[in-house]
């Protein structure tokens, strides 16, 4: 149902009292459509037509809730009626609610939970940002690895309706260590008294509480994999990520390294919700520290300020030559960033690639020179045709080796490569770019 | 097993001549490591450690394999020994390898395969790159409504072997009109004699052939699917494009967003194995572009030629204004790009974001103005430190204000949002900056 028409529907259930009806007549509406609709609506209206479905929707819809809905809610609606939806959710979205709320809402929240629900809750949401443990559920089917695969196939059957997934189960021994995983697919198509022992991966892949969650959405990529299961430093099984999480992970990571490569922090949620206080405090600090950075620039000139006041022609030439280091700088900084969040490449790779770079970067300013030479010769004569040429082929070397160095030398040290933004590496290219072209304009012109 | 370890297994394994045993030491080894490390050898040897495993598990690794060693053993090896890995390879993988294959080799390959297979792939690899049809795959369970749900686990169980997925079954009428999906889940947990169309989703999420794949992505990612039924224009099912698939066409247009900001062109493939041709030909395009967008900036400058001369000073600060100008112009931009191609802003938003934004860079102004407005005191007195403090306030405005509506503009003319790229930002802003500050100096300064 597209989503005007389902507002429509909700609307008029709203005014014709009808609003218990609703459970039945789209219960095969999708809960991210139904979460969308009903954020349309008032809180208390909201909450109406929240409370109208069946129990374990109710939890679906209110887990694909914008965050701050589900914290508006968890502040205004009783903990009574509350209580029950928060025990269907999926143990990582409530983890994902739980870390949202104040200290003292927290407090009011947690009497509401079974002693296993809360202790789960306080373990899940104990894991440092980032990492796998802070976006894994405990909402995993185990079976263990002497019961035959009829049983197996019961207990799957039994568990389903509170796992996040039964297409995986783990195979744990007593110390709920990980020796296997196997698929629902092989069960079902296995002889009936064949042992899960037998039939299980016994090399499963997995990952560790505290990986970073990149790594983590990676590993579900590379692998096709449902679920990924997380093992604590034990070597125990704490819990899993879905390929539905790793994906939002994926897609969050990729905008922050796209706000990073235009030196914006780190921003949680939709820009159209972002506050002004919160875009600018995100946007200032790089804008200020580059702007020092391009003192150096404007040294570079009141350096070569005589070189300047006797050929004032040159200075047509000063915003092409650094815009185009910077621009060349920027795509090969660009191309060796992305690379390296992806893992196309590794740190070791920075040799073959600068050689490369080298033989690019050169054939590129070949083209570029030849493409400026003629305009110096117009504008200037043949001297600053030869000089504005000279420096192009130079500076378009200089802008791209900078930029591609300088992701590897971030990661080197530890740091986000993706620091090295289009704009900090124009900055540098600048600097260098001001300095050539004065130094070779005054060498050649023997000014 | 480290991929380390598992090449030096089959090291071992070809020098003793035990490659035979590989597929029981190894069966708990992924496909995609498998491929990973048979990689690393000869095309010969390659072939050899690939056929040493049991013929599902061979297609399965066939289909990790890098794009140009898929094409290398298929043009290599005999047409009778490579069959039947491509016969059991899944269809989209198929469709994938024979696009990339020449017409004659097209040829010798089509008779290998059995009628019905030879007329699904052609009809896979009619779908124009990029669309829905392209990357779908054509193995996906089909159920009739009107059988019951033991029937139906039958032929789930029975179809597992050749399906990419049997977690999601797809309910089609007698003209194959999508009508339904229930998942292997809600299946097994419901009573055996229940029928189909009783316990079935009527309302499924699907997409057509023609939708781009980024939308395809985008609406697995939304609705967290397993795999998303694709239909023709008859509203007949035709495919499904599975999650696996989804998160790699969202990594893939991610980069080419990525490199878009850059202005580099739509490369595919890893960048380290990339041809220097390649590389110079994605790239050489917008940095000659450009360089005539600056010509601009450097008309500008001989425009105020007079003003410069008789104000040297100036010159300091012209790097550092259009640099602020161009990074708050590449922020705004790169906001706007990365929200519209994740569907978190829309067309329709460009108002409301403008007005935020015109406090934003206005907030920013302020802050760069006070930031620069010392430094014009100490370098050039009272009136360079007014004027460049009123230029930075007005070029970061500026820039901001064009990084934010270019994508908008871009989208609205049907073009790709990411061609508004940091450095066309960039080139723009600079002639802004070039102007609004001559200007302003010129006017100020009585000159």
């Amino acid at each position: 149902m597209e989503l005007p028409v389902l507002i429509n529907r909700l609307r008029s259930a709203l005014e014709n009292n009808t609003v218990q009806l609703l459970q039945d007549q789209l219960e095969d509406v999708h809960p991210a459509d139904y979460a969308a609709a009903i954020t349309e609506f008032s809180l208390e209206h909201l909450w109406m037509l929240l409370a109208a479905l069946r129990r374990a929707e109710q939890a679906e819809v209110f887990g694909y809730l914008p965050a701050e809905v589900q914290v508006a809610l968890a502040i205004r609606i009783s903990r009574r009626k509350l209580a029950p939806i928060i025990r269907q959710m999926s143990s990582d979205e409530r983890a994902d609610l739980f870390n949202r709320l104040t200290a003292e809402q927290r407090e009011t929240l947690l009497p509401a939970l079974a002693q296993a629900e809360r202790e789960d809750l306080l373990r899940l949401s104990s894991h440092q940002e980032g990492t796998a443990g802070a976006i894994m559920t405990s909402d995993y089917a185990i079976l263990a690895p002497d019961i035959n695969v009829l049983d197996a196939l019961d207990v799957l059957r039994r568990e389903a309706p509170d796992k996040e997934t039964i297409y995986s189960a783990y195979v744990v021994d007593a110390d709920r260590k990980l020796i296997g995983v196997v698929s629902l697919r092989e069960l079902i198509l296995a002889p009936a008294a064949m042992l899960v022992d037998e039939l299980m991966n016994h090399d499963p892949i997995y990952a560790t509480v505290e990986m970073a969650q990149e790594q983590v959405a990676a590993m579900v990529a590379k692998y096709d994999l449902l679920a990924l299961p997380i093992l604590n430093t034990e070597q125990q099984m704490v819990g899993i990520v879905t390929y539905d999480d790793a994906m939002d992970v994926a897609a969050a990571e990729a905008t922050e390294d796209f706000h990073k490569t235009a030196t914006i922090g780190k921003l949680d949620g939709n820009v159209k919700d972002a506050s002004i206080g919160l875009l600018y405090r995100k946007r200032v600090f790089w804008l200020v520290i580059l702007v020092f950075g391009n003192i150096f620039s404007g040294a570079g000139i009141a350096y070569f300020e005589e070189t300047i006041a006797s050929y004032l022609a040159l200075l047509f030439f000063l915003p092409l030559l650094i815009a185009s280091s910077g621009n060349a700088g920027a795509q090969s900084g660009t191309l060796m960033v992305r690379a390296l969040a992806t893992g196309d490449i590794k740190l070791r790779d920075w040799g073959s690639l600068l050689a490369k770079e080298c033989l690019v970067a050169g054939l590129l300013g070949l083209t570029m020179s030849f493409a400026v030479v003629w305009l110096g010769w117009w504008r200037g004569g043949y001297d600053i045709a030869i000089v504005v040429a000279a420096t192009m082929m130079l500076v378009v070397m200089v802008g791209s080796l900078v930029g591609l160095s300088l992701p590897f030398l971030l990661s080197r040290l530890k740091l986000d490569p993706a620091t090295a933004s289009g704009p900090l590496i124009t900055s540098i290219a600048d600097v260098a770019g001001v300095v050539l072209y004065f130094s070779i304009a005054t060498w050649y012109l023997g000014l």
